[in-house]
């Protein structure tokens, strides 16, 4: 029987060519007068996007100010800088120009400008936000979500810990999206972002509970235009039509539209790779692709239908009476996918070699920082994790 | 290539058993002091859904006044009564309990109590709307979307125009959908209901821009998943799940997401079928289809790839070499759904019979109504339309 359920969505999309032009209109509509621009490495710059959108704020009369230097795994301490900037300079809306890393990071800021404590204290979840900053997003590549998700995650480079953090205060309120803005990718950050998308609808898809036919119907649906799309990209980067089907997708996958009715799913290789990535600087799409495979194979079982038919309806493949063998090519297919635009389907793939101690350290964290067992389809404690890891490592 | 396209759905919305006494607490997160209640016909009243839904707003102190006889097709009357009876009270909310008819109603009297002028001047679209109070709703019927979407149709009784106005002003702030309210309701509304939830997925579904994968794979899996439960509440009316089902898939066919990036689609069909209902009092979605497959045999030949995918990725029809012979199929395989459902396919099983000139009447109203000539995939004239109610007058 299905969950009951609430949802909102209440970010404002402006999609398509040209849409960054629209940004001071924006944010005038949200009444900013002074917005912290959070944005990445150089690549912004180069572009002139970033020279390009400040110059429609200074037209329109809104002041800013610029935190750069966002990283991939985004930093704590960035965090706690945009939080100071933004009350010294009394900013009143955070823009993130950038990927996931940057928004996930203006969230942050966000929620630290509205709290008088430690906002690492929501990413340990000792304590929960009331409220948050607005912000808004001028997205450059499509993996996350967060432009539309009510999540980020930020990792304290200090211990290693990379921690999600989720509220509905988290949803922004604009997310400009123009597909032409992600051809400049690199191929290999184009596919860790289709990964990235994949797995955010996989995760909601695999899980214990009953779904709604309609949940499922869009979930395939989203995975197989990821598919189709992020394999034309890998060959023809320049096809705008591929990089719209993927953008618009990114975000649908991780708003919460293809996870209404379930459990939520089961998150237990994002949880597995966010160890993974806060021990090696792994590329997100990238390490959960290394990672899926082993633990699919490992927990299959506990849920052999939705895996028959993730086999059939989505990797299109004719079932047979002996459900194991379906299942395996479902997954096998997945993993001929992954590799079909250059993404690992090992650590050895991914260029990672952790010993053995560091798997058990990475199980260790990942249990703990999932406050105990974690998984729908089977519910994974330590030594579980730690097998997932070994699994992977070849 | 894909269009541009602006999107926000931000209606909150809570789905499940009992969700309707959480109605007092949404009423609070809106500030309500004083809200106007519009029902329909007694349903609400003999299942003690209202008095219920009264009871909570008195015990947490929400001032209320009540509006009932709200009619399908509903009235302008009933909207200007709603208008001077919520400047005479100083309501600040609008609650609709019940379906479309009385969710529009409720839009139209939020419109006009927002407005100087005469409400009907949006329907008539000589005027536009700049603000609108804010509505809500608690629905009892799968099937006109308007709970989450930006429009509304009302009917002016005295001249027998029935017009639609769409803004973004017109998206309630939450939408209360509890499966079970929709049990008691006959078969017939029911299936009437899905057939308008089918509808406003085929009317985005067929048009002759370039569509995107990712909205035509929602929109096909949302038809095959609203005929499935369709089906299955003809037999089975206290199914839950496929309550639950269809009701999700009206407000997801209806927001707006299975047109995304496209022209909007083609909705000849409405128009058409307004004009029916303007004249002779019909079920909305059985109006629709009876006349459907009457516009597809019509207009085919200007997209016939469009009915080409519907017939063979939502009705499964194996296709052929013979473009006309796979189209077809698909255009019957839609009508033996109507039929399974009990749902008319011609003018005679909707049990109307307009005259010659009553039928060229209800053309020359619909063109004028659309402004000129009207649909995506075959742009239509008064004599087209003309020609597609005698083709449904079987």
């Amino acid at each position: 029987m299905a969950l009951d359920f609430e949802f909102m969505t209440p970010t404002k999309i402006v999609f398509g060519r040209g849409s960054s032009d629209k940004i001071a209109e924006l944010l005038k509509e949200q009444n900013s007068r002074k917005t912290l621009v959070v944005y990445g490495g150089g690549s912004v710059v180069r572009s002139g996007l970033l020279a390009r959108v400040l110059a429609h704020m200074d037209a329109a009369g809104i002041g800013h100010v610029e935190l750069g230097g966002v990283v991939p795994n985004p930093h704590l301490s960035k965090v706690y800088e945009g939080i100071e900037l933004g009350r010294k300079e009394g900013v009143d809306f955070i823009l993130a120009v950038g990927g996931g890393s940057t928004i996930d990071t203006a969230k942050a800021i966000a929620y630290g400008l509205a709290y008088d404590g430690d906002v690492w204290d929501f990413y340990e979840h000792t304590k929960t936000a009331v409220s948050c900053y607005p912000v808004g997003s001028i997205l450059t590549i499509a993996a996350a979500g967060s432009e539309t998700s009510n999540g980020s995650v930020i990792t304290n480079e200090k211990t290693g810990s990379k921690r999600a953090f989720d509220t509905e205060f988290g949803r922004p309120k604009f997310a400009v999206m123009d597909p032409e803005l992600t051809m400049t990718l690199p191929d290999y950050q184009t596919q860790s972002g289709a990964t990235d998308i994949m797995m955010h609808t996989m995760e909601r898809y695999f899980t214990c509970v009953d779904t709604l036919d309609i949940t499922d119907s869009i979930a395939e649906g989203l995975m197989r235009t990821v598919m189709k799309h992020a394999q034309i990209l890998h060959t023809d980067p320049d096809n705008y039509d591929s990089r719209a089907e993927l953008m618009w997708s990114g975000s649908l996958a991780h708003n919460g539209l293809t996870g209404i009715g379930t459990d939520g799913g089961d998150w237990s290789c994002h949880q597995l790779e966010h160890e993974m990535g806060g021990m090696f600087d792994v590329a997100h799409g990238a390490g959960l692709a290394a990672l899926w495979g082993s633990w699919a194979r490992y927990v299959w079982k506990e849920a052999p239908q939705r895996f028959v038919n993730f086999a059939v309806r989505v990797h299109g493949i004719e079932p047979s009476e002996n459900t194991e063998e379906t299942v395996l090519k479902g997954i096998e297919a997945q993993e001929a996918f992954y590799r079909s635009i250059g993404m690992p389907t090992s650590l050895k793939e991914l260029g990672i070699a952790p010993t053995d101690a560091q798997k058990k350290e990475m199980a260790q964290r990942c249990y703990a920082a999932c406050g105990g067992p974690q998984g729908s389809v089977k519910k994974l404690d330590t030594d579980d994790m730690y097998q997932i890891y070994c699994l992977a490592d070849h």
